[in-house]
């Protein structure tokens, strides 16, 4: 992989191919930082800082607005699904639509843009879909908050090409089980830990997602088991199972109040916090994201997934998701992404920048 | 712990304590291999072989019977419980009941008793807690069967210093949920896995167990989860989740009986068998297991853990368990042994030998 040259001037569609085949799974995002960093270098209009295995790129002429164009650089876990192949009317493969399309589009307009209309810093980020602890954009904002001040900030994560208003937040917890040791030959004697998870999971298939409307758009909650684990030996009664869960919430709920709903859905069970993110309200009412959907035209739609669109917010910049790729298919094995959206982000945003 | 050299001059209780703290989780008992090894082989009277981490040392004096001596010298993962505990009346710690004091009985006649009156096979082995595919007997009898024929067996396994009879079979499956990965925030497009693992633990929440008599000994069946595992990342839906479960079965089913009760057991889910050993039957109307059992003051209770007593028998060597410590003690935490059986179990087996 080192080495990798990416071909900027192919178009942002070749460049998506090339980046999907650049595997890069949280953690493991050195080649592709390395080879976006070799593109962004070398461009006299860019002033570039690399922070771990994430670039920050930004121009400097002095305009009277700043914009962020961003997106991370990590997939998750590879799932027989690589390398890109080419339909011509989609891409198919991991990262094609989360979000190394987005990914793409902004590399292309930070190399093809030298004079935009407004300063653009460019930001492509490593670990967003591991731990909130690893997340590269975090890491900006804490050692260099100067980086990313801006007026608003666009994240290319997967939207159908349209804006995506606000987003859920995400919690994690470990809900464990206790019990007690005994050889599985005289079972009577110790209690199965494991066995006790049968009420955990119980929960949650009777689990009904809340979905609330706010500034007139439909959210959608969920709680699912992520993991499970638990066992000594395979001839030993477990004392201990854990089951982690994720809570997505839709943003009228606080971090606090989202644990809170948690830890009673889990009542009577040891509930034990370890990631929490939280939600955007849709924030349309800023007059800069207000400017931004109607050069677009207009349709806004929720974000359900956890988007840095909270760590902007957080940070007091207003953001709204953008990019190429329906979100429902991120993650999935059969992740695609449709080549006429790429091509309009592109499009989309060269016109919004200035750009003829 | 190379080079640990064992005081077989110490007496049973000692040997035992210094057995112990000898750590042998299976797979890892090289060390306390070589430390028994260098108490047999200066022993003009024994011939001795070794195979991988077990030990063979065999009396050759024409005595027109043949007993095999037979204990495993590994143990369960450690779970806060070494180093062993000497509180006056019991010693405390990993291995005490199961079966390390077995063990320093089965040294201390080897060593001590140069001339029993019945040619007397001593069998000290590797794995016997872990997959079939490892135990140490099981080699021994593959590769040189010649080295255990016997005309009765017994296994120091623990059995309060009482004979317990025939055993019980065990089996493992993994019993397997598929789903269909998406990325948690939508999981409304997704299936998961996990959650449907809820059915499996419920029906083993429900499990009867059977308990049948045989022989005049009641026998106790169990089905237990001891392994869970599922899980991809900890934003995407699992599409598999696996229960390992374990099938303790009465010796009146045979392998195949009992796969046949745990795959309709199951029924509907995704069964593979990953380990199977038979149980055996009490065989209590075989003549020298009469005679032992005279010769211990008459009591035979029903064996319910799985011991390579099921391999003798596979063999045509009849076979008990007999040795220091309460079985419903092995695996647990607190686990420990009297030492007032250690001690009888040594005088017993000395008395059998014709030592005085």
């Amino acid at each position: 992989m080192a080495g990798m040259v990416l071909d900027i001037t192919a178009g942002a569609v070749a460049l998506t191919e090339a980046l999907v085949d650049l595997e890069s799974v949280s953690l493991n995002e050195r080649p592709i930082a390395d080879a976006i960093e070799s593109v962004l270098r070398p461009l006299d209009h860019l002033e570039v800082t690399r922070i771990g295995n994430s670039l920050v790129a930004r121009t400097d002429l002095g305009r009277g607005e700043r914009v962020v164009i961003a997106g991370h650089i990590d997939t998750v876990p590879v799932n027989a699904n690589l390398p890109c192949r080419n339909d011509g009317t989609h891409l198919h493969g991991l990262g094609t639509c989360d979000m190394k399309a987005g990914v793409a589009v902004g590399l292309r307009l930070a190399a093809g843009v030298p004079e935009p209309n407004r300063d653009v810093t460019y930001v492509f980020y490593e670990c967003e879909e591991i731990d909130a602890v690893h997340n590269g954009l975090r890491k900006i904002a804490e050692d260099r908050p100067d980086l990313v001040e801006a007026d608003f900030a666009i994240l290319m994560e997967p939207s159908d090409a349209a804006v995506e208003a606000g987003c859920q937040g995400t919690l994690r917890v470990d809900v464990r089980t206790h019990g007690e040791r005994a050889h599985s030959a005289r079972s009577w004697k110790g209690v199965n830990a494991i066995h006790k998870a049968a009420e955990v999971l119980r929960r949650l298939n009777e689990y009904d997602a809340r979905r609330p409307v706010i500034d007139g758009l439909e959210y959608h909650e969920g709680l699912n088991a992520v993991m499970i684990s638990g066992g000594v030996a395979t001839n030993v009664l477990p004392d201990e199972a854990v089951v982690t869960v994720n809570y997505r919430f839709a943003p009228d709920r606080s971090e606090a109040e989202a644990l809170e709903y948690v830890r009673e859905f889990f009542d009577g069970f040891d509930v034990t916090l370890t990631d929490s993110a939280p939600g955007a309200l849709p924030g349309l009412d800023v007059p800069a994201a207000k400017a931004f959907v109607e050069s677009v035209g207009g349709e806004v739609k929720p974000k359900f997934g956890w988007t840095d669109v909270a760590r902007f917010s957080g940070l007091g910049v207003p953001a709204v998701n953008f990019g190429p790729g329906d979100p429902s298919l991120a993650h999935k094995q059969e992740e695609h992404v449709p080549i006429a959206q790429i091509e309009r982000c592109e499009q989309v945003l060269r016109t919004w920048l200035g750009d003829r």
